[in-house]
């Protein structure tokens, strides 16, 4: 039987798109994780429709957990409630998968965009991991101290793009132009390597994750990967990086991608 | 005689530290540029005061303008008194200087920090440019068509930082934490490098400069490179780079930074 990828995680945005098909996968695999919180922003509205009837299927496994990325109370009530279900143990993995995208010529970007897109894709991502830092370590440390970093032991994927490398920029900007989404991947990069460098003391990994280009609201309708094909890349990316990932961009072929 | 680095350039946050001493060396030189725009928010401030004095002292080449780069009021008021000065000329080159950093710890970084900081050191430059990009357009075709990019012709420098580099954050995160900064000047970059990609069909040079560590308010006394030294090089690096320098990171030795 294949070994289970971690006890519990967490993944944000998860009501529709590349996050939804991230729980849903989850829950499917052979060996599931014993607890899944799938945070979104609005559980009762009609977008979070789909992953209500999810976790009504697997209601041993699946917490839908109300969290807003960019609000500091949404999140302290989400790691409570996700801490009081942990029953005292920590929690393995955060997805940070919530994301945003606006049309970014030079003309269309304002201040706003640029602050807006900001807060989401990256402010966002180091509130939570600021929140829930207690409860990584904690599982970092259920393991015998010295034990190598993994995803299952306690872990921080940051969800990024391959439009948030520099080094690759010129290759697809006339494509797509989007400055408020590529500054803020790129800034979101840099959070990654930060965080993986002051979190190795800890036990905990980070990295940043290119799902590809993948059919969502946020993908479009052309993109070549389904949502289905796309995660179950990420998902084996996910079950088997190590201690050397940390701090890397990879895609969801475990291919690295230069910063 | 030394040929001028350009005829007219505009530097924010020339009110102290690099801003001040990159004016001063521009009006000193053997073959300082036909004008000067010194761009700083408080020109009638006691923080002013050393600009205003070197403009007294160059009154026909430099001109002090009310200028904070956050603020679209601040620049179009700016870019049409510079507009009015240069009497239907472009002009040639913007160095993005102005710059914040704050305390920077994880502990110490909330949304406020994170938000304060990319605004100034990402979301100025960039309002900048949107605003004088007629004036630098229009240097670029005061040109013959198929001049190569130079600052001499049309260029965007951005201040940027050697902690801007991901590639090297694991050498230097564990002495300047810094995420508001780092994570803000990397940001800067792919800003760098989108403006590269996009202006080059203006025939504007855009590029991203390392400084050193400088002796001023931000650098602190430790830093071993004085002003002068630093401004030296800088200003040697931006009269001898060329096309294939645009979208990249130098420092002010002229050596590449890796992304
Ligand atoms: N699709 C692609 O081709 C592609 C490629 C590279 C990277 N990515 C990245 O993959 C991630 C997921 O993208 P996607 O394609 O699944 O996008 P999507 O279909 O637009 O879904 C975005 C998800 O993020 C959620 N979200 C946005 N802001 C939030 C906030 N403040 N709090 C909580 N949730 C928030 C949305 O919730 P609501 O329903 O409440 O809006 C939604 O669940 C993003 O980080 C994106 O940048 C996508
Ligand atoms: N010093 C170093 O070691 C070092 C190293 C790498 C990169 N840099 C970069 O070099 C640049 C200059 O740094 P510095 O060392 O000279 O810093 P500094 O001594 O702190 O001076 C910063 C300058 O930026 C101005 N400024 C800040 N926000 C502004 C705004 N919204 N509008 C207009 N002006 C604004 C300040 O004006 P006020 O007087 O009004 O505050 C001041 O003139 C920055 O981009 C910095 O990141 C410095």
């Amino acid at each position: 039987m294949a070994s289970r990828i971690c006890d519990s995680v967490l993944v944000t945005g998860s009501n529709r798109g590349i996050g939804l098909e991230l729980v849903r996968q989850l829950v499917d695999s052979p060996s599931p994780p014993v607890q899944i919180f799938a945070g979104c922003r609005d559980p009762s509205g009609p977008r979070s429709q789909a992953l209500q009837e999810l976790a009504q299927k697997h209601r041993d496994v699946i917490t839908v957990v109300q969290l807003d990325t960019t609000s500091l109370t949404s999140i302290a009530e989400a790691s409570k409630l996700v801490e009081t279900k942990l029953k005292g143990r920590g929690l393995n993995l955060i997805i940070n998968n919530a994301g945003v995208n606006v049309p970014g010529s030079l003309a269309e970007t304002g201040i706003q965009e640029m602050v807006d897109v900001y807060t989401t894709n990256v402010v966002g991502p180091m509130l939570i991991v600021k929140d829930f830092h207690p409860l990584l370590c904690k599982a970092a440390a259920q393991f015998p101290h010295q034990t190598n970093m993994s995803c299952k032991r306690s872990a921080i994927i940051n969800v990024s793009t391959l439009l948030s490398s520099i080094t690759r920029c010129p290759e697809n900007f006339s494509v797509s132009p989007m400055y408020p989404y590529r500054v803020s991947k790129a800034a979101l990069n840099m959070l990654t390597r930060c965080l993986a460098e002051d979190l190795k003391k800890d036990g905990i990994l980070v990295m940043s994750l290119h799902p590809g280009w993948v059919q969502t609201e946020m993908g479009g309708p052309k993109a070549p990967l389904t949502t289905a094909e796309s995660i179950s890349g990420l998902i084996k990316v996910i079950a088997s990086c190590t201690e050397k990932d940390s701090g890397t961009l990879l895609d969801w072929e475990g291919k690295n991608i230069p910063w």
